[in-house]
């Protein structure tokens, strides 16, 4: 079944809906925004692909200046080296055989780049890579205070760049931890404060790898939530900042510097009592685990509920005259997980769709 | 980019990571047990495919008795159709012009049946299917509780389906009202007391709709969550049960009859610390807005958090051997949900891999 949209030059607000809404006006000026931000610094960017998705604004990131993409996923990354992207790290542990073996197939089209937190895995990664006469390069992953993936900083961290270091078909190429678990700290101030203490971890375990005479030459970290105090630590090379490109509303409400370029287009399906009126965009079509979804442009209207398939809005003023089949246009609150329930992004230019964009990286959670 | 699946014949635990693994042995009782359940009753079966998102799965539940399907969405009745499915309900309002067209399109390859919950809507759909010269089937949708879609019940209602009867392209076949707001009612008794005060206002308005001398012939409602009360409840001719024939974490916690047949397959992919294991599946790959899933298998094994793309499990016990590689079967606490984050299933039976399906109603919200 083919997938009926709309043409070019179509009005935003005579899309079908739902329509996940990208204002590319808004994504070139975050894009620029965060070029310019690190214009004057020595950290680069490397913007996180598993906001987006897409090799196609990948390639507009590293147009702007960023060094490289970084993928959540193997799949992720096989999407933006087949879409012509080079330079790519997977900040995450690839284990088990099938896997590596796609991670080696990767290093032969691509200069791919692996965390690890383990010795047995990259043993594995060193012989799959000698089996196939390739070099894959490696980030020690860190723990940095997340508690998730990483090898504890300082010694664990050392031992492990070590041994990587002495793998043939590996290539020791730095270190990685992502404070992840500060992104979203309400507290601008305890945010830099603890942002700091991270990095110091990250920087200092650096410090050590390279006094064993290792090649440490990327120190990466950061989101976009900590971006203005991870770019800014000294000894830190590359950000990983994936949000900034299309932000939601929670990273909107914490007062981030870039504007919100995603929405999903709804339609009202139904109004059947004064003070509440009834969306085609549930939980299949918006992600709500960060919060339910924003309604813009309609003074006094919540989104008080989402169903699978249907928004419940509750309005305080019963005036308000949306009828079934008029949009609305709702703001997610977490854009990577929304942008994963869609097959593709309607690219608006002030308010005209502009082109359509397959979601290549969706669902590639292998 | 070609997805990597594996060949039939690949043993379960040998599947790469994340995987929707579905036991078609229990998908099959649980079609079998809901068709038993059935048997003695007027009350037919038209299940909902939100919840499986397949062809392949309708024909199974009509050939052992289901009268046709529901579809919550426009999308997924297409791919019915295209998939040979005939009798499909879209349980829903379908609203605009663009929607309208592909609707009356469908009454070209289909019987196809819609909801309506007001006057103008029906109009315009009836003015569509006469410009195409074909006739579209109508329930009038009722609110029975759930205050989302519906007309009133009783006058409103019924004033409604005079206006479709009358409405030349329409022809109208009965009501429809779906109790929602009951489903996941812990206490039985309480459930089934408030799902008949549901039925019967849907039963006395269709009675209401008959006192006109018009045809109101099917009165379909109900979910997995009622299916007891509302198939067993006089005048009920239709069951839209979905979630049974997967079952999940909270229907299962709720004592339904029917077996869990689907899991998210993970790996473990770190192992820093002692009491917590990470997992390869996040919220990119399992839902958990009805609750985290959970682990089996595992004595003492808990998810405590979701990030986009890892599980966090703690262990009550630490010596659980799991080390990176191992594999983990996961319980989502929602199917629906979940399924719509995935391309394919993997078809399990006796722990073999028998088959894979694309999921082709994945993501069909428009």
């Amino acid at each position: 079944m083919v997938a009926l949209v709309e043409p070019p030059g179509t009005p935003v607000l005579e899309l079908d809906t739902p329509a996940l809404v990208m204002d590319i006006g808004k994504v070139e000026a975050n894009i620029a925004r965060m070029a310019a931000f690190l214009a004057d610094k020595t950290c680069k960017l490397r913007p996180h692909v598993k906001t987006h998705k897409t090799a196609v604004l990948a390639h507009k990131q590293i147009a702007a200046g960023a060094v490289g993409m970084c993928a959540a996923k193997l799949g992720e990354a096989e999407m933006l080296v087949e879409g012509g992207v080079r330079d790519v790290l997977v900040a995450n542990e690839i284990i088990g055989p099938k896997k590596i073996a796609r991670l080696v197939a990767l290093a032969r089209h691509s200069d791919i780049m692996v965390a690890v937190d383990e010795a047995d895995n990259a043993a594995l990664i060193g012989a799959a890579a000698r089996a196939a006469g390739v070099t894959v390069r490696v980030l020690v992953d860190v723990n940095v205070g997340q508690n998730r993936c990483g090898a504890e900083p300082y010694e664990p961290a050392r031992r492990l760049a070590r041994q990587v270091a002495e793998t043939a078909g590996l290539r020791l190429c730095g270190v990685m931890g992502y404070e992840g678990h500060l992104v979203f700290l309400p507290d601008r101030e305890e945010k830099g404060r603890k942002a700091r203490e991270a990095m110091q971890k990250l920087t200092e375990t650096a410090a050590l790898i390279r006094e064993d005479g290792l090649e440490c030459g990327i120190v990466s970290g950061g989101g976009t939530g900590t971006h203005e105090f991870t770019a800014a630590y000294p000894g830190v090379t590359e950000l990983q900042a994936g949000s900034y490109i299309t932000m939601d509303g929670r990273y909107r409400d914490l007062g981030m510097p870039f504007d919100t370029a995603l929405t999903v287009l709804a339609s009202v399906v139904s109004r059947q009592r004064p003070n509440t009126v009834i969306l085609d965009v549930g939980m299949k079509a918006i992600s709500h685990e960060f919060g339910l979804p924003y309604v813009l442009g309609v003074p006094g209207a919540k989104v008080t509920r989402l169903s699978e398939e249907h928004g419940i809005v509750e309005l305080e003023d019963p005036s308000v005259p949306l009828r079934p089949g008029d949009r609305v246009f709702l703001l997610p609150t977490h854009g990577d997980t929304t942008i994963n329930l869609h097959d593709r992004y309607f690219v608006v230019r002030d308010g005209v769709l502009e082109t359509v964009w397959d979601i290549a990286g969706r669902g590639k959670s292998r």
